[in-house]
């Protein structure tokens, strides 16, 4: 049986690294990397430097593979993503059963926490699904964006005793603020914040979080989100990719009791 | 101007800190460990622990202090909240005073992450905001309970593309089914889960996460609830008190596509 560690690397910092995740990469004999596009070079360049400063295992060897790209042309969001996931997974198989001896055991490294929006484990199922090749998986938790976030602007997620809500750009008019006083929004490519006129709502905004090339900013919307489309474009034109998130609150602690 | 350094220290697993974590509590001239209660006892020996284990600065010392015991008797439950974070606030003006020199370091080792259902970086606003004692503060994210939770069932957060929300088992049934997909329970006294009827519901469900003493459950909530109920009983007879958190899942990835 072949074993697959699938680890959270955090989110920039290489110190985001816990010692578990750094133990679990230590154990593997063999560690993948996903390589392609401006962005994934950029990424790929953080994984390289994680395993250049924490893997002391004499006997492992990191794997560099080119990940598919997702089509969009010609078809539906579903249908899209359900042929890219299946390219990885037929990319996976065809990696484990080269490059991993049956009793092996690989790492992926995986941005962030591999449970907050990633689909590694779901692609895992696909590989497993195949029948082509047996194995089993460890999941090590790493430092998810929305904790950088808070970390960096020095706030708490939640107010006390009430929930949060984690959705993405595209839904946010859902739930913010009618719903929740708290919402984080992850994979935001149309700035929905820039669409929210409540004037009691306070926004803190984060790009290349735990990177040299972090930037914070925050204040009441209605103020500041002008400013923030600014800073995210040129931010973007610049690196030419970017990755951002933000945390949206209105009310206070305890107004509900 | 004396630093505070809030430390995430995971939740239970002393391989959940972070390199970050790891070279910030060495950093620090003075470590506050909260003791008091028999839970907090517990919890004071994984902080002792990881301390041991990580802190090789010699010139570091640990300060153990008494947390103060929240009284409930005869007060609302914000003002029971309120006079509790006073007198925390109160203890810390103390110890920042007495303990550290005017340009020292002090590190706080908080549970899980500062961000999530954690008071103290409100309570040292509090701090500051008597005027006392003047400092500046750092966060380092830790491992969350959630994250705990999710990589020991080895399962995604989130259904493809769809919100999360993260709630308390006094308001879960504001939220599910009928609004989220997903929800994460935490601080749950009363069992919300065994009031979950619906038949698609998913439940999975974790205590002492990260601990030698872990247990996990899982499978459709109508069906384990009471299964659940039971083991969380007996394992809190055991303990003499416990840490649970659970995920309730119904719906499918792209099934509103
Ligand atoms: C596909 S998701 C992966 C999330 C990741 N698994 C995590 O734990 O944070 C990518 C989204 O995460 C957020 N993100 C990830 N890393 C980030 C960073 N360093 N700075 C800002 N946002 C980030 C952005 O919202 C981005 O659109
Ligand atoms: C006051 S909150 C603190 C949360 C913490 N800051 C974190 O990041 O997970 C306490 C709640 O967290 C959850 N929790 C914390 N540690 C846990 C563990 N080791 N196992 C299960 N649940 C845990 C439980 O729901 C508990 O009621």
């Amino acid at each position: 049986m072949r074993h697959i560690l699938v680890v959270g690397i955090g989110t920039g910092n290489p110190e985001h690294l816990t010692v578990q995740a750094i133990n679990a990469l230590n154990r593997a004999d063999v560690l993948f990397v996903p390589t392609k596009g401006r962005k994934k070079v950029d990424l790929a360049e953080v994984r390289r430097d994680i395993i250049a400063r924490y893997v002391t295992n004499p006997a492992s060897r990191t794997v560099e593979f080119a990940l598919p790209v997702r089509q969009v042309e010609g078809r539906s969001y579903v249908g899209g993503v359900d042929e890219w996931h299946a390219a990885i997974a037929e990319t996976y198989v065809r990696l484990f059963l080269e490059e991993l001896p049956e009793d092996g055991t690989a790492g992926l490294l995986v941005w962030g926490d591999p449970m907050l929006y990633d689909s590694t484990l779901r692609i895992l199922e696909r590989v497993r699904a195949t029948g082509k090749v047996a194995f089993d998986t460890e999941v090590i938790p790493g430092i998810t964006s929305i904790q950088a976030l808070c970390a960096s602007h020095r706030i708490p997620l939640n107010l006390v005793g009430k929930p949060v809500e984690i959705t993405t750009g595209r839904r946010l008019h859902e739930s913010f603020p009618h719903r929740s006083e708290t919402a984080v929004v992850m994979l935001d490519g149309e700035q929905a914040f820039t669409k929210v006129t409540d004037p009691d709502a306070m926004i803190y905004w984060g790009a290349y979080l735990g990177s040299p090339d972090e930037v914070i900013l925050s204040g009441r919307a209605v103020e500041c989100a002008g400013e923030i489309a600014r800073r995210r474009a040129e931010e973007r034109e610049k690196h030419g990719w970017i990755m951002d998130i933000y945390l949206m609150q209105k009310g206070a602690d305890f107004d509900d009791e």
